[in-house]
């Protein structure tokens, strides 16, 4: 039995399922738990653990069956009936985002977008209805809307998310980069692209930096043994 | 002296420094580590050890200067003369990115971007010159570009990291659902949207199902008291 299972696992188990998804297209039918590994750029035994975790176990000599184990995930990790989503702002982003996710997950659908642009309502953005915020609690009980994702500017951040909790959201994946305060049980998922930039640029100067200084060092190197 | 600092602690500075920015707008001129520490959904030791890393401390009574640790971070971690960056992918992601990007850090730049498809050539998106991908090396060189962001199909990503790294760029931001091979020493932020989606929806599945046993437990133990 499965009772409680990390974030850090689920994405893992994500990346098993695609691997195992583009090996089948390849007409592998049989994978090592090392081979596993490597591709997923992880340890043979953290592989085995994560798979162990699911109740689902390869033979020594065959290793795991890439049908079964990808289907095993599969039921695991994926919406075995239809899970509804919801978009707040339909900004640059927003609109990115719709047009990404549309038709990507057979049984993960966003069905509805959210503006406070007046202009906005009414339409339909990527095949997706644009609706106004004030209707926002209206539509996800009506439709049973499990999921929110949030692109909308960050001082409106804190307000969606309070009206998407109160109407029975239980997963934000958030764009905006503002901390959100959820009861206990909500799982928000951030992601700061503007953090993400800003680390990547630090990290590219520390490299070119030590880079510099390693070359700076084996220039000295190089002159005391002149 | 700060000699390395982790991905995570960059991360929570970055989140300091937004908090300073937005205190200094209401004219707040002090803090204690413990509101930082609210503010930041961290505890007080946790911000007091990362900015001691910095060589910066507040006093017991009065706590940290918001100007003065405000711009001692600013220093550490933004770049203190123009850094460039080269987008890779300008379908919908790619041009949601540079439009969100475009502008918001003074000394970090877009100055390229990078297509496949021969349409886009030449044209500028978002105030960014469009070019084909055969010209990266001769660019990111010319232009001494270090911070690629990668938003092609996840088949061509790979391709695209080993000409940046060949070319000159030391922080990557993936996009892409392709784990990158890439030497030591080159920093990589993978971005996957897909994935976030999916976690979010698996974990939005099982708060609903703790909430219904929580409910189907309620009611057996009324039961069982009546």
């Amino acid at each position: 039995m499965v009772n409680s299972i990390s974030y850090k696992t689920i994405g893992r188990l994500i990346l098993y399922w695609r691997i195992l998804r583009d090996l089948l297209a390849q007409n592998k039918t049989q994978i090592h738990s090392h081979e596993l590994a490597a591709q997923a750029k992880l340890t043979a035994p953290q592989v085995r653990r994560d798979l162990m975790t699911l109740g689902y176990s390869g033979t020594p000599a065959r290793g795991y069956d890439v049908v079964g184990l990808k289907e095993h995930i599969e039921k695991f990790i994926f919406p075995t009936k239809e899970q509804r989503a919801v978009l707040a702002g339909v900004g640059n982003l927003g609109r990115a985002l719709l047009k990404f996710f549309q038709g990507r997950r057979p049984n993960l659908r966003i069905v509805a977008s959210l503006e406070t642009n007046p202009e906005k309502f009414g339409g339909m953005i990527q095949g997706c209805p644009c609706y106004s915020i004030e209707e926002a609690t209206r539509i996800i009980r009506e439709q049973e809307i499990t999921v929110g994702i949030i692109a909308v500017p960050d001082s409106e951040a804190q307000y969606v998310a309070d009206v998407f909790v109160k109407a029975g959201i239980r997963g934000i994946l958030n764009f905006a980069r503002t901390p959100l305060h959820v009861p206990s049980g909500i799982y928000v998922e951030d992601v700061d692209l503007a953090m993400s930039l800003d680390r990547v640029a630090y990290f590219a100067r520390q490299a070119i930096k030590t880079e510099k200084s390693e070359a700076d060092q084996a220039v000295i190197k190089e002159r005391g043994e002149e």
